[in-house]
């Protein structure tokens, strides 16, 4: 698998650089900017005490997330979804994939009647926004948890991270797997996997798609064996991120 | 795996009665009304001359899908999507996986500049509509080719259709992997897996997700395990409803 | 008047076959998928213990109704209102219909305060789908209704239903009155009237439109004779479908 | 018959007063200013040379309406449709009725490939606004066809209207046949008939609602007679209005 | 300044003929249909007792204007907003403009917990129709606060209305200020300024738009004189409007 | 006016410390991330030859600005504006300041049959949102110009920007006009205005508005003559980070 060369010099199983800019925003309870080589994904976790409506009286808490992105992120600009007057099926399916990622590792119980609401805006587009969003959001999720914790919205026991949650992307191009595809790779990948793993190992999401031709169980057990790898890394960058006291850890 | 035994007495491994009314619509150039157990989803093909403007001149054919649920095709009556004004997330989503489905069994080049609408429509629902759709969506979508190479858009010796598709869901319940979920099973499932498979066996999409607690690699074996087998069977259905000449074969 | 034959041979005064398959839908408290000719439409109707928070606290229910088309239901596919993201004018007013010609028939006080939705979706689509909607959603009022009482949401010696209800177009042909039109023939009439009427022959709704030349009262009067006759007809058949203790009843 | 009196001291078989200031508008090609009593609607007539895309070429043209209520031209203020978001089915229906009886006295191939669009703005409400609205379409749109003719838009020989139109509402009130309701008699009916009817006293539409109890055969033929002398009478009104070489005719 | 003579005859520093027909709805609490030479605004104020929820128990109340053009109120036909969904940017800005001018001279704790919403419907534009709009609003509101003491939702010693205000527009043509101008004027305006100002003769609102080149601080300080000098005229007539007792004062 | 200190130390006639960092995005042909102290504004121009339909052939070019609000910029989390539907009245005003601003310095010939979009999006909010926009705005249509120029869609001896332009917030607080309102100013200004003034310190826009008291004609002219100062100094940090050949010019 080593001898192929990518665009941008990585070995098919490498993810590219990875920063994580923790409490970017002055405002959110959590935050991170994090990039994937040119990736910039800007994730913000808004703390609410208290449940929409229809969750009051269990006890429980709801942590949701919405995606989108900038009009001038991606090459050529995009409408905005706010001028058309609706959100398009993409944007949905990210928003609801991301939701989905972060609740797989949060205790609805001991996070108590409390909201949090994630926010991924993509700034620049270069492939794997999905990825890089549920990253960054693991990150800017756990610090609105711990701002919970500090203002007594979260009991000082409880435990509401049951795991840390990473993403990343594989596929296969010219019949070779790779690890977390740049744009100009995504669009020749005949398959395209994304794939969410949290720190534990285990899988939250398995996504593949095939683009191209259809694929078969020995490729998808070398795209799932590469995603392992990446999301390890991940996990360790987001361990170091919050574990520093400052901003701009890179990885 | 043989022991257990579900609410409608199946084994984990057994699919539901499936019934596929190839035909149901005397409008549409290709329909099925397939039936997974009690989940009903008319699927109609409507066949157009042309292609969309921005596709015009590249000697290629289209294929997309649309899905909706009655409003009543549920235990519980929801808002039409209409009266709401805006077409929700999962709508969207489905809609997208059933045209990517179609779509990897298409060579859009013999299909020509023509262009096929798939309608799936949920009459009745007990989990699996998305995966009933795709079934029955394929058996349309070769009726509806059928039509066009009947009505000279496509050529006589092109071959549009380079293999069958069609769809089931496996989930892990209380630990046990099982095939085809209803209704009942499907909210109580710890993951919840769509597979689209050809009928050569090669996948389309793998959809994973953990509803309840993260997945490890060796269920995730196990869910694509019975997920072959029951496309499998699907597969040898849609033959046997194309090959007869003559509506409402029982599977 | 008898001489005239029409496309499908029958005569002026005659109905198309009509059948009613009563209790077509597992899921909704009463239902019936009735068919004028190739005209289809599934009538559920969803019962729900309170009413709209505005009519709180007055001891009277409220019935309503919704129309739809399946986007295939016609002979060229017609978008989706739900993804245009808005509701047009005809089915507005196709709604709005049916649900004032049910009302006619239920006593409110009796109802109690309980919520009927009808929902009216054409499968399939060849003239008179309104027509056809009214007199198939009486039927699955009626089941509803009878659900109420069985559990105990409606008194037992409450009598909500006054009368039945059904209704057909009638329309001027090449200065014939015909009864029933076909699409073939509606969009050749020079004057298309629907007509609701109630069991006891009283009328709920007289629409008559002038699509060609305006019409004068003998013409006017001639229409509502043939009217009368064939929701007469009906009505008979409406009992019978009731009256029966199996579903599939042929009219 | 004639021993009811109204509470604006009518009796059952007259009309309001009306008034046709023709001409209201400086910017329109044809325009009125119409009352019947207390209800008041502004109707423009906008000529535009040419037909939409789907028409052009067959020679023919094109008539439409729009209707619409001045948030407080109502006892309460209603929200405007434009923050809502959506035309609500009332008003659809309206609007096409409007348009529906405006065509039905219009010779589309004498028109040429020209377009009407007729604007009817309800100022102030009190019963009857899809009436007043008819009648006083009527009258812009006669002035806008003369604008077509002297601007050569139009056939110097061509005679584009056949007949004139004028409509009047019709109800039963304590069991009385009335005519030209107002609103404290509208929410009181308990049937309510909208009558369409042409110079030469033709049917154009006949709109029957049961609001209250269903109408027998009786009933419907006292509700036209009333219906047949009212239109008559509103007819005379009309034709005076344009016969006029000034503005501000009164009725 | 006096020599030049505009398309009406007027000098630089004149008004249109103003005509304010104070109470011209039967239905609002407060109505004015206000002109500007050929602009006609009607301007209604609905009176309701209570604030929206997120007011309540504030002790104080609420002042909100909605503007909108009829279609052919415009020298060209324009699509209803209602029709197309949404509400397009500059009808916000003049409703926002027109509700803001008006809260500046309410003092919201005498008004106490009422609402009052201004509809300023344009139903002939000329030039200036927001002006209109605010100069004709602020008779509506003072009949409407009126209104409120009378039935006792005001307190008898309560002064809600702590000035008057009206506004006028100025502009920049061919380097000539200009005071009203006619849309004539306006659309060939190098600068173009509305100005709100209140009885006393303090600024409310200051909006002046650079259309062609942009204006020196000596351009502004003329147009700001004019500005004041038109309105206080406009003042005027306000009080002559509602001094009066009957209805149609003429300016 | 000097004695008085702000809550960050400024006094009264000082801008916030202002950072432009020129080109922050790869994808766009211009862009800049700009600070007014803790508001924070990403600006990207798109560049696209041609122009829209109703302009083509004209000769002349087009501008035309966008601006939002990441749903956390704010103190509270808002809503999104494309999962409302709907564009709010706020947004549509200032995208259209920020277009006529930028059009006001753009020669449109020179530009030729070329189309720039601006965005400017809000990543943190804290004041002067819109001004900043206008200001960052600047600096990426000039490059965005450039990068015309050096791909040949303008002449080479074209200038199509006449002059820059630049926009800074005053305010009236407790009497003391002041310079560049942060948020917590903003909500306490009895007058806020924004002024748009080109490098020659011609005035492009004064939008004045009253929030608590009106104003007077003194308080008018020192909010412009702090203005003036304002921009001044926007002018040279505009003109330093364009003459800087690197990126993240610190003003």
């Amino acid at each position: 698998m080593t001898d192929i060369t990518r665009a941008d010099g990585r070995t098919p199983d490498r993810l590219r650089p990875v920063t994580i800019e923790r409490g970017w925003s002055r405002q959110a309870e959590g935050s991170a900017l994090i990039s994937f080589g040119n990736t910039r994904v800007l994730c913000t976790a808004s703390f609410t005490n208290g449940v929409p409506r229809w969750m009051t009286g269990k006890g429980k808490g709801w942590v949701t997330a919405e995606y989108a992105m900038l009009p001038r992120s991606t090459n050529e600009r995009m409408d905005r979804e706010s001028v058309k007057g609706r959100i398009g099926g993409r944007t949905h399916e990210i928003s609801r994939l991301i939701g989905r990622s972060l609740r797989a590792v949060v205790d609805m119980k001991a996070l108590g009647e409390n909201t949090i609401v994630i926010d991924c805006d993509v700034l620049q587009a270069d492939g794997g926004t999905r990825t890089a969003a549920i990253t960054g959001a693991y990150v800017a999720l756990a610090d609105a948890l711990e701002w919970g914790r500090d203002h007594r919205f979260i009991g000082q026991k409880a435990t509401p991270l049951i795991d840390s949650v990473s993403a990343v992307s594989v596929g296969i191009i010219d019949g070779a797997p790779m690890l977390d595809l740049a744009y100009v790779e995504d669009v020749r990948a005949e398959t395209d996997m994304n794939v969410v793993v949290t720190g534990r190992g285990l899988f939250v999401e398995v996504q593949g798609t095939a683009e191209g031709a259809p694929f078969d169980r020995a490729e998808l057990n070398s795209l799932l064996d590469l995603a392992l790898a990446g999301t390890t890394d991940l996990a360790e960058l987001q361990r170091a991120a919050l574990a520093s006291s400052e901003l701009g850890i890179e990885g």
